[in-house]
């Protein structure tokens, strides 16, 4: 990728912007587990999530500001968890200071926002990776090769059921984009990733749950049915809340072969009593991607090391968003939408 | 049902009409273990198949005209195993005489030649039951009886998949009505069975295995979205064929849990090799629904036997039916059709 | 076999001796379903049971008396369900009158008078089957097939678990000879067929759950470990109860490959709920060898109609039960015992 | 632990003491992602070794000397993972340096080394933790669970398999102990884990697959059958290779309930393929037990930093080793042997 070059490939200054609840939870530990990252900075604007970010991910230190983390003549590399909005102005100031990033999808939840910089990546061609986590998940990845290797022939038919075991917070459901873009963009990312470029969508939705989702303008329940370019049909099921865990399973058929990649058991234990066997569950999607959420890093920085190109990047998130945006205008204008339709 | 009494529930007379491939290899077979059937006779124009059915059901006499079997005196039930145009003719002259009716599916590929007939059968008020042998399968039987008892709670989402091992011979595909109807048809049933009736489908469908399908201006991949009454959301994916042998999978997801019933294991054994654990697959639905074909006859016979209802019933197979039309309108007319615009 | 000959082996006479409890619930149904036999007769010392067998295999008359069923002229095989101390007197005296049998196990429960009956079988050179139901199971048999075919390599370790869902009366345990020779036995069998003679057994034994079983000079848990004459090891663990339903499992591993036979769903139905799945288990052995009990008189007849040797016969129900005796004798003695040590 | 304190819990002192293959695959990785652990020295005789640990582990320095390191005022804590004769030596030097102990087992072969090792643990009470990895697996954490909470009622059945993928070099075999101390000894562990003490044994190996096994006087199949003091009958079956990938299985049944810990598919993909599900297998216990080596760690320096006590101890793995101890002088006896015959 261009210009960009690391000054020690073995120690990589990182400077995290965001230390929130997953941040916390799941990133800031995971980079402290990277042997070539070194965290010199952890930003974010409450103090005490700041130095409990630093804590968590051996920083140097801890800063109320990013842009000044940014700015650390120390930082090559930044990690954008910070909330949506300020995705797109954090990643814009990293690339024009030639720093790698790597973010939380999305870049933005509009696509005016994101090509714009898609348009700076391809200008400064700085290495960016967007965090679409299943993609590192052991199962889409052995998916992915059987898919690649030609085993499954010619694809035929995608479909992919998410049902998160917990929906967010009205507050969270105002501002997300609806449940297309914020929840449905997985596994419209897995769609494009495992089968290829969509060319049409007809998007159905429903509140059957909660009604808060009526109050926010979104739904909780929704089918997606998409033709894609090389003639594969495919369907997306989304849900907001399952009473029995984290349910998700995708299934892509081709001519000789097919693939199921799911997330039934959480443990290797299964439980016998009254009559029937028992398997947990996943409680949630933290859960059934720690794996994932580990390796996009280790991935991130592995190839940033080896000054291979880094990925999925903006076009690929800039791609998938646009499929979003296809759902959500199709739901909305009930009709099918074509993606050639769909532009910034 | 109205005036219609055996002579002895014990012993009830059977004319069997139709003894072609499936029903010598499944039909008349069940049929000669059901204790209280006793085939009277089994009619077929080609006399070889009349004799080799006669032999297999334990068959007083062979016939080569289904019209003399119905009105034989002895024959108090017929069961219809004929080519699909034969059927309606057939259901006709039964119920005019008196015979009660057991039918595979479909009553017609006709919405007026179907109604007509739950008309007739309205009017004289005979038992007739049609064959949607999944209603009889141990797993959708588990699953209706989860749905019934409110385990799952208020239905939110319905998703079922066929892929059929072998594709049928381009003849029948020419006249078979399309994928939808002949095929697609059994998880639109399921549909109807499991969740409720449906208020609107979009279909799309395509040609990407075989080119016979485009000659009989058929499809071999079919993907249906769905919107039940109650509000629920489905999809039925279907495929002609199946490289790695019959694959089926139903799920129905509800506010409190969810029931899955699938195919995957014809036997009970699991062989270890080469880094792998591998288990059979049925080779084809005869396999796979060998119980349900048993035990939709025994449950007939069972149920005259007793004096109780029959079914599914002819108004059943109309409304599954009106919704097969209701997709292959959707799809010769590239829109999202209502139920309510589908009449005979 | 010898001098045996059918008049029609479209039509076989046969006599059922015993209409009790299992009689009437699994082998007179199955054997109304097989087309080529036709049942004469079924006798029962008890006039209810015998009535209610006729009806179930729609005999042409029930009798009170099994000697007097044996020598009727039309009946040419006879099907023994008898309580087992009649097993011997009935299985002697159809041989001696020239009529294939097929006699639930065991023979006897002593070694003498089981040999007394494979010399007499021997020496009339008549047709005779043991019921080991397990070896006609699917599951048994893909893992024989496994095995025959040399895909597991040269076998290096057997094992099998019985846990039976509900355990005997105490009168029947005062009787049956020990559940080594009672229950363990159809895994014994197992071991034979799927790798072979057994050379060393060492047995241990517990009352751990129901004191009856102390009362009855008998045990609930056991486990034997035994090695094979070509040197594989093996374990056989049983239970007289399980709280969970019926639960079996046999592995066999080789060199190469290996194969499990379990049965562990009942049906093809998975429910979700509160963090898990469950999958329903069979309540117990008669619903899991549903199948095996049908086959086991189909192929029976079957080989007799085509005048192929029927099997597995009283040789080797006297070589399993051998090893039964071995197992029990290694219990009381404290010791290991050798197979050679143990002879009628 | 008694006079045993941290400088500073957040940040403790670690010297590993072994930089050879596992320590290299697995366990330096591991230590590199614990947060409080600062790794000061890697010590190995071998230069190349000792640097590519210390690179791995992040450490502060190399050395060729494990007594130096022990020694060393900054390390405050030793992670051994030397050749099997080293343990006891550095164990010994550790404790009486007043340093923590993190051992890979064992801490012996001989009985007599390992309670000397017990009764200096008791003397300076300095916390020691002795590797048993599978302790930490989430699966049998969970059958730990359902054991201690009663779910399963009283214990009546254990059950152990393990077949190692890969075998031992001859040089390694000729030292190991013989493979119930070596490789059984895990399954024994487990056996006490979830059930509790151990009787009596009675053990029987075979050479089957290696004559390697026979120069080394091993085996590389063997069955252990086991009482326990509480009644319970156990097995444990052991392979030293497999050919379809690393094969494990425990299974615990109670009055009540049962639970299975297994492995048998390393990704949550499956493949469907020519009439077969296929899922893969782990390759070898090091990709099986990913998360118990990590946990095993964690746990340790997670419970010194609370305070806590760690385990299992010394007094554990001496308890397990009596028990492997007692199942090769069964098998070299050709007799059962009660473990109170087993003394150091």
């Amino acid at each position: 990728m261009g210009s960009f070059t690391l000054r020690d490939p073995a120690r990589i200054g990182v400077g995290v912007l965001g230390a929130g609840r997953i941040a916390r939870r799941v990133h800031l530990r995971n980079l402290a587990t990277i042997r070539t990252v070194d965290v010199v900075v952890v930003a974010d604007p409450d103090p005490a999530a700041a130095e409990a970010g630093r804590e968590l991910a051996r920083a140097k230190r801890a800063s109320l500001d990013p842009m000044e983390a940014i700015h650390d003549p120390d930082v090559e590399a930044v990690v954008i968890i910070a909330p949506t909005p300020m995705h797109a102005p954090l990643i814009e100031a990293a690339l024009r200071a030639g720093k790698a990033v790597w973010t939380e999808k999305p870049i933005a939840q509009d696509l005016a926002e994101t090509e714009r910089i898609v348009d700076l990546w391809r200008e400064v061609q700085i290495p960016m990776q967007v965090g679409f986590m299943r993609r590192f998940d052991p199962g889409y990845v052995r998916a992915k090769e059987l898919v690649d290797s030609g085993a499954l022939g010619r694809i035929e038919q995608f479909r992919a059921l998410s049902r998160d075991a917990n929906s967010p917070p009205l507050e969270f459901l105002l501002t997300c984009g609806g449940s297309f873009i914020d929840m449905s963009v997985h596994d419209l990312d897995l769609a494009r990733f495992l089968v290829g470029e969509v060319e049409e969508v007809h998007a159905w939705a429903a509140v059957l749950w909660d009604d808060r989702y009526t109050k926010a303008d979104d739904w909780d329940t929704s089918v997606i049915m998409m033709r894609f370019r090389n003639g594969a049909l495919g369907v997306v099921e989304t849900a907001r809340h399952s009473r029995w865990g984290y349910d998700i399973r995708a299934e892509i058929a081709g001519a000789t072969g097919k693939v199921v990649v799911d997330g039934e058991r959480m443990t290797p234990a299964t439980h016998y009593r009254e009559g029937a066997t028992e398997s947990d569950l996943y409680p949630d999607y933290m859960e059934r991607f720690e794996i994932g959420y580990r390796r996009e890093l280790e991935a991130f920085f592995d190839d940033l090391a080896a000054g291979r190109p880094v990925g999925p990047g903006p076009d690929d998130a800039y791609e998938t968003l646009r499929l979003a945006v296809a759902c959500t205008r199709s739901w909305r204008e009930n009709r099918p939408v074509r993606l050639d339709e769909v532009t910034s």
